[in-house]
């Protein structure tokens, strides 16, 4: 399905992309971000349920100089605070900073977080176009939107779905500002099951992939 | 309905809590984190659809050593970055850390998040209690759960859902440690109107209570 899913993603469509059956085990709502609009924020917010998020390429966020969010504890003299990640072996998480565009209001309201997450997907575009562009001037922290950074060589290094979303993104041709939000389970309280998102996907139309076949896919494209 | 709203909150029910209607013109769905369970969690992202946060009072974080995000950043050298928050007339993000417990796996689940939220009720409750507790221990950072740290001198320092739930706590003599997220509208994009937010609490039997309201019995109580 990974063709299927690189063509959806392009078309901005949602993709239903589930990480590994030996990592988090998690599927999650993801969709180009440039094309996000508030309806889609409340579509993710009501089928998915969990942490919208933004996730970004390593390069755009050291040009726009957005830290690891660990980073930035460490340099704080709380390192002692800062905790191993049960489902990553490389135990770094891919928080940066949370961010509102500085038109937005509260910042959570639909509307604020699509407008923070079209601004975020024009910034790295001047970032990859080689534009000046000076990150405070457009969004300010802490706010209501996660900023993910990928890991510098992708699923080389990493396996979690901010280095597959952005993987694909660049397997597709598109800006790398990709949205994602967990799905979860009203009934157990858990993570919603592979078999479970399989079905929604099939309900509604759109494509489930797994991090198997995006990781194929990537290591073919490589060699 | 201030009576009725404490009365509420102490028995474990969610409570409405609006601001004002001269600052964020926002409705939290509200309730004691020591009560909070998956399916609470459930009903927030589902009926509210904001950020799942928790608010606790200035002098226990201070005793876990929790410092406002703000202050992070400034200390990151990173102050640049820092904005003006338009709803707040001091300025002054609430936001601390955001946090998962140790023994969450993704932290983001439902069953993941109330977990954190009720562990973060009882290091508060051992801060209350004089007894010693080491934040490190039981919590690891970055996480999913954003802690809110409400103003020093609460309510006459400061006017947000942050400081209206934990002064509510204080007055209905309940653990000071409180869930709230914002109530979103699905048609407009906005946040839910008072209106819609008045008609969820009668068709749910739930109290709906504003900030002047909790403000005055505040102003009362210290005379």
């Amino acid at each position: 399905m990974i063709r299927e899913a690189l063509d959806a993603l392009k078309k901005g469509e949602m993709v239903l992309l589930y990480d590994f059956d030996n990592r988090e085990r998690e599927t999650d709502l993801t969709m180009r971000s440039d094309r996000i609009t508030h309806r889609d924020i409340c579509r993710m917010r009501h089928d998915a349920g969990g942490l919208i998020c933004t996730a970004i390429p390593f390069a755009s966020a050291k040009k726009l100089g957005l830290p690891f969010a660990r980073d930035v504890l460490r340099n704080c003299a709380m390192v002692e605070q800062l905790g191993d990640i049960p489902y990553d072996p490389s135990n770094n998480s891919s928080f940066s900073l949370w961010v509102n565009h500085r038109n937005t209001f509260t910042g959570i309201t639909d509307k604020d977080r699509s407008l923070t997450v079209n601004a975020l997907s024009k910034v790295v575009q001047n970032t990859l176009d080689g534009e000046p562009v000076v990150f405070k001037d457009q969004f300010r922290t802490p706010g209501h939107m996660p900023v993910l950074i990928a890991a510098e060589k992708l699923l080389d290094q990493r396996h979690g779905q901010t280095e597959l979303s952005v993987a694909m993104a660049e397997m597709a041709g598109i800006n790398p500002t990709i949205s994602i939000c967990e799905m979860l389970d009203d009934e157990s309280g858990l993570a919603l099951s592979k078999e479970e998102a399989i079905k929604y996907a099939k309900k509604h139309g759109l494509v489930f992939v797994e991090g198997s076949e995006v990781l194929e896919e990537w290591d073919n494209r490589q060699t």
